[in-house]
């Protein structure tokens, strides 16, 4: 069976998972703290990012957009109208986009700041830069945070999914990203209806099952984490 | 004809720009300045990032990777043993890793802090930023530029092109950034053989020639930069 490096706290990690559960994939997950920097997992991937997919052959493939266009290549295109990147140019072109901005953008603008002042801090040695949350950075991600929230809003608002009328890698890219930060209990839920409207859909699909079954040692997610209706 | 949005600075612009011209393909070129937060700008691409590639349909296709992905899709497939992007799936898993790792993990490393301090903020005005350059990030990329170049050396030894045997978009990603880098001096060639003939044999192909023309308002290039024997 293939191998899925992963940490619950990775938006990159839960985007594919996600991905893999839609597909009916099955894969054995291996939580990897990357700030240890494990020798095998360096030689897995030298860049030390999550995921990793290793497949049955033993070919490890790195990083979440490589891993996504890997699985299109050779699960997605036999899906037909389940597959998750559409058929089209211009229309992969603004998944791949969307992909980018909550997987990129946002993890740069929002995510990783929090994840590591909030979680990974707590789980790091000292020496490895564990301690208190650096309370700068909490805010400038809390600030970041809410345009990223008026841009998801606005999407949901004019499109049925993200990318346009079809569920594609755009809307579980989001879905990781959000779910993460939600765990967290970082999100203002009442100040975004439409944003709120498309991640109940989301996460009343199977797949987000697992996701909502995680849990990171030291801090418990805020208590509507699960809940369909929150 | 189609439009490219980029600047001479942006090592993901140069990535694209390279392909293009490898490609024998037009574009006319539109330097942008990206912390000036043009209104049309954001209009094409509100993550304001470069490149941004419009076809003449006036669609706009967003970020380097995904500019590649699209060209790919529309012009790549018909090179046939020119194609910048295999065939064949793991070796496009292992050509997008390294386009990942030059236009991402070195650009956070490495790339950005060094163009930002020396470049960006002489041309940016005070209140965007501009000012003096900040010592402790120039420290910060000089130590870890040290680290991707023994990485490039290491996949020249190894391999003919940067992802195996053939000439692929990883070599054109890797110079996007290395030229850019070279342009300020940062690389000292002395140290990696092997990354050296590896860019001496790119340096000497003619899409580089235009990028080697490049100039950038009050820096100029260090006296090496366009000599195909440095």
């Amino acid at each position: 069976m293939p191998t899925l490096y992963h940490h619950p706290m990775s938006a990159a990690s839960r985007f594919i998972r996600l991905v893999l559960s839609e597909y009916d994939m099955e894969a054995d997950l291996i939580e990897e703290r990357t700030w240890e920097q494990r020798r095998d997992f360096l030689a897995l991937n030298p860049a030390a990012t999550l995921p990793v997919y290793v497949d049955d052959s033993l070919h490890a493939i790195c990083g979440a957009g490589v891993v996504a266009e890997f699985i299109d290549e050779n699960f997605g295109v036999f899906k037909r109208d389940m597959r998750l990147l559409p058929d089209e140019s211009l229309q992969r072109a603004e998944v791949r986009r969307l992909v980018d901005w909550f997987l990129i953008k946002m993890e740069q603008d929002v995510t990783r700041y929090l994840v590591r002042e909030r979680v990974f801090k707590l789980l790091m040695p000292k020496e490895n830069g564990g301690g208190a949350p650096d309370s700068k950075a909490l805010r400038t991600a809390r600030a970041n945070i809410r345009q990223h929230m008026r841009y998801l809003d606005w999407l949901a608002a004019n499109r049925n999914w993200l990318a346009g009328e079809k569920l594609t890698y755009a809307d579980f890219a989001a879905a990781g990203a959000l779910s993460t930060l939600d765990y967290l209990g970082e999100i203002k839920w009442g100040e975004t209806a439409h944003a709120k409207d498309w991640y109940q859909r989301i996460k009343s699909r199977p797949c987000m099952r697992p996701l909502l079954g995680d849990r990171v040692s030291r801090i418990s997610p805020v208590s509507h984490y699960a809940d369909l209706d929150f």
